[in-house]
């Protein structure tokens, strides 16, 4: 990257740096701090819009505030590209997202400027007043600033933390980062107020508000006006934020560093929680993005004078559009289909679903846990939910499954996308837990797709069921097996044989079976071509398909099991539970993710380096169970 | 029960008998039912205060409502004893929570009145939601209402149903229930804000619109009404409620039912969502209640007339009390210790602790996300907290374990009361799933104390470690073994023989070792007398302790494991994880929860049931092992 393009930003080593420029320095570090994103993310992919919104922010809030001193918590964190570029990362943002390179979200062990690590959305204020809470017990005297998108807000966690930080006395500050975006379009109540706030009279009083904070308010006046305010007695919050207990700023506008700047430099002597409303614009200041924020929120590489251009290569269909494709032509035989998701229309592949069933879609915001209990009541009724949600995401809604779905027994169909690991997202979205945490449920299943064929036909079977049913497929696209354009579905907990072992003369080789969960089963075929070994599609977590499990082991020596999630508690561990209670005693390899966080990068690299692809299938089969026989 | 004493009430099969009577009427069977309530309370136990607070908003809704076809969904659903007793379970409420008898909450099985299952709190609202949109789809007219306590509006969940419900058209109607207390004394800017609006100028002016609503309405003059506000262009909505779109109405008070009849008969003439704000006393009409709603909240057995009595005899110590004085001992050894509770006072024992150390003590409200991530944001600043939530309810909270404090391996202690079956409360809150759902998670650690003297002991030594642990111990009292004095731990992942297996002539007969996982190594002990069998004290389900594993299994012919919770992915799937790497083919007979929710009844009686008490373990392990052996 040509540095001489960005003077001032080569010579911004750390934040100390950022506040030592003059205003008129600050604007001219903004504009190289625009560019530099926007060379950097159309060399690397990643996300984009989010991150131009953020670039005067990011530059106000290192230049007013202490950093790392006070601590800032961005939330869901894909807007920090600024942040990262200004805290010692210039050099290092060609890496991002790669395996090795730096991390898309904050992470702790990266920066002491990453002061919580970020991803999931809604944890900032949580994250932010536990700090302030614990600054204001070790007697410290700093500030912890969350900063929070309006999509992010509408989940109930954002609420919980508003309504015990607002009766405390935390140096804490809130800044809502409203640029009526997330990554769907916003939607719900609040993204309506929040809109109200921004125009007619509330505008123009708070423009006003905007314009005294600038005049610099001398504390002592500041106190006294709030003390007159509180003689009043009965003081009538105006605000849905006062309402909460805080003291509300704004809107001003988040792209202007001189209503920015003397804002935050106000509030820093102001004590108590604070609310100050920014207003941004995603893709600000690169015309392409602003004109379409849903499409540059996450691109690929791209030139940034032409913009993303569509690949003329047909690309290999995803499980993503496989299901989207499903729901609509399920919806289309089957009128008792709706289908829910918490704000993720692109990430789910419901675009077309909503377009051309509108009114049996509900888009009800980042709030996985209302999706999922707003799913039974629907259920209770005779309609049939599909709620579409990323494995990661469940895990928001796991006493919703347990309560309200499993206990009542009710027909929700959980589409989980991203299941397993998810590349450049890392540790943060890993879908790798899902398999333990659904299959301890009772009245639950779990089916695994091993490829798209499958996946159509099991989200159909789990669509045929009076009871709850989960189906799991990973990010991206599997073998490539077309799906049929029938409807039908394969029988519920039921597995296949695959591929069946030869006899041989070679009476010393141990029959091995591997038994695979998902689809993992490709590389599983290709390892048992040189192991002559049996493979078995399991297709069902749970239900387990026992019979077909008890038939394969009454014919083998030793078993392997194979899935994309945590060997704890796992599919695996599905089928040694079963043996057990059969009372066969067979050696069993369990393979799988281990038991530690896997960083981002490439998937198919990931999955490598765990030894889940064909190579590392063969191996630790080889490893466990013919070097004995051989030697 | 005599029911002569209920002349009008025994006439009640059913809410259409209610719907024919007069107002007069209404007013004695309201004075019955709230009679009854108390008499079988009183000879049940159960939940006190919180029905004798909806006595009349019951009468009044079974009145006004063309129940089931309109639907009522009761938050947490501990009020809806006089529910109960008008849909025709009267002559069943002296089996009210007991083995085989009707559950404590709404049950969808029970009743076509009890709508939706509840018991954890603020589900009411989504759920209700989607009764109302499924209406909507089907063309059906009818009304979902959701009852819900001001403490339970607290959490989050309960805003992404408002945010989401404020902008549709469903015919919704929430009742706040606003009686100033959830099961400890409700804390929150929330609960200040309400109070504001029950006081000063906002109440006077709320009392007007409370008496305009009296006054029979003509729809027409309501829809100009509403068409004059919407033609003055912005609505600047005066209440949180009416911000996030829902037609607010109140304070009004629910004791009254000549407030309450009139007031809903309007609202039901209303279309869209509404918002009705009832006061109510928990407690009301007996004094001894309305004096201590906290100590009448869930009381046992009792004199009414006499009230509560002090046991004179020394009751068993709690697990909930051993951790109570394990809080304030550590609080008064390290200063770095602080408490957090999702609104859970006086069930997680922290009265104490919150008397001696009120400025390291934090009351959340119901709001378990928050709880843990602020924990997590605390732990970042070298603060040690202890997070002090109930087994059943860290599924509230699961996706912040994962994302917030595991993956960033700080240092927070879960302390999991109520794990395993629960007793009276029943299926929704059995913690009997937490094996499965901590021990998947990297960097996860989990004790499972034996007995109360090991609960301490293994407290210490989550609090020494410098990542998280969750430790987990049931409800009630153990083996009743006195913890010790010290504040000294255990060693971290490891466990002990507790029995040795005797030498014998026998050598037909297997020699068989119990793994147990907490407090059921008492009754494995007992098990092990008439079997010879070694037992172990496993104490840890993550780490296991591998070595003592090995060891043991190299000396026996078959395992058996043991504990309070789910079988699936619990603690002796990891053993048998274990035994998988290790290459070890052994018998292990997996003994815990199966995979059913298990209903509501004496813990002990349900266990034994499981086959979960001495004899069952020794029943099972002799079928499995010696029954083959011997004949």
């Amino acid at each position: 990257m040509a540095t001489t393009s960005y003077p001032l930003l080569q010579t911004i080593n750390d934040p100390a740096d950022v506040r030592k420029l003059s205003r008129a320095d600050l604007k001219v570090l903004a504009t190289e701090l625009r560019g530099f994103v926007l060379e950097s993310v159309s060399q690397t992919g990643g996300h984009l819009s989010s991150n131009l919104g953020t670039v005067e922010l990011t530059v106000a809030l290192h230049h007013v505030f202490n950093t790392p001193e006070d601590r800032l918590v961005w939330d869901v964190g894909h807007q920090t590209y600024p942040h990262k570029i200004l805290t010692g990362r210039r050099d290092r943002m060609h890496t991002l997202r790669q395996l090795g390179g730096i991390s898309g979200f904050p992470q702790r062990a990266e920066s002491p400027y990453d002061t919580f690590g970020t991803a999931h959305s809604s944890t900032s204020i949580s994250a932010a007043l536990g700090m302030a809470m614990a600054a204001k017990r070790k007697g410290e005297d700093r500030y912890a600033v969350a900063i929070i998108g309006d999509g992010a807000m509408t989940a109930g966690m954002a609420f919980e933390a508003l309504n015990n930080g607002g009766v405390t006395d935390a140096n804490l500050l809130v800044i809502l980062n409203d640029n009526d975006m997330s990554i769907s379009p916003p939607v719900g109540a609040l993204n309506r107020y929040l809109a109200q706030l921004m125009s007619g009279q509330f505008y123009a009083a708070a423009k006003n508000v905007g314009k005294t904070v600038l005049r610099p308010v001398p504390p002592l006046l500041e106190l006294a006006k709030r003390f007159e305010q509180q003689a009043k007695g009965m003081v009538v919050p105006a605000t849905l934020f006062e309402k909460f207990g805080f003291n509300y700023i704004g809107p001003i506008d988040g792209h202007d560093l001189d209503s920015l700047i003397p804002t935050l430099e106000n509030i820093k002597g102001l004590k108590g929680p604070q609310f100050l409303h920014v207003v941004t614009k995603k893709g600000q200041g690169y015309k392409l993005a602003e004109a379409d924020p849903v499409a540059y929120h996450g691109p690929g590489k791209f030139d940034p004078a032409v913009g993303l251009v569509k690949s003329t290569a047909a690309p290999k269909q995803t499980f993503t559009q496989v299901f989207g494709q499903w729901l609509c032509d399920m919806a289309a035989q089957d009128g008792r289909l709706v289908g829910i998701t918490p704000a993720m229309r692109e990430g789910s592949g419901m675009v077309e679903f909503e377009k051309r069933f509108p009114d049996r879609y509900y888009d009800v915001g980042i709030a996985e846990q209302h999706a999922v209990t707003f799913a039974a009541g629907m259920a209770c009724e005779g309609v049939k939910p599909v709620v579409a949600i990323y494995s990661t995401f469940l895990q928001r809604a796991y006493d919703q499954l347990i309560h309200d779905v499993a206990l009542q027994n009710l027909p929700v169909v959980f589409a989980l996308d991203r299941a397993g690991l998810v590349g450049a997202d890392g540790a943060t979205h890993a879908g790798a837990y899902d398999i333990p945490f659904v299959r301890c449920i009772p009245n639950m299943s779990m089916a695994c797709p091993a490829d798209e064929r499958e996946c159509r036909q099991l989200l159909s079977t789990a669509f045929e069921q009076d009871h709850p049913v989960a189906v799991r497929y990973p990010r991206g696209s599997g073998a490539g097996v077309a799906p049929l354009a029938s409807l039908e579905g394969l029988p519920f907990g039921k597995g296949e044989i695959r591929r069946e072992r030869l006899a041989t003369d070679d009476l010393a080789a141990p029959r091995v079976a591997i038994l695979a969960f998902g689809t993992l089963l490709y590389p599983a075929l290709q390892a048992a071509e040189s192991l002559n070994a049996t493979v078995v599609n399991m297709r069902w977590a749970k239900p387990l398909d026992v019979d077909l499990l008890l038939q394969v082991a009454s014919q083998h020596d030793a078993l392997v099991t194979v899935e994309e999630g945590a060997i704890m508690g796992g599919a695996g561990s599905a089928v040694t539970e079963a043996l057990n209670v059969a009372g066969i005693t067979l050696p069993v390899l369990q393979l799988g993710l281990p038991d530690v966080f896997i960083e981002h990068g490439d998937p198919a690299k990931l999955l490598a380096l765990q030894g889940l692809d064909a190579d590392g299938i063969q191996q630790a089969i080889t490893r466990r169970f013919f070097t004995t026989a051989e030697g």
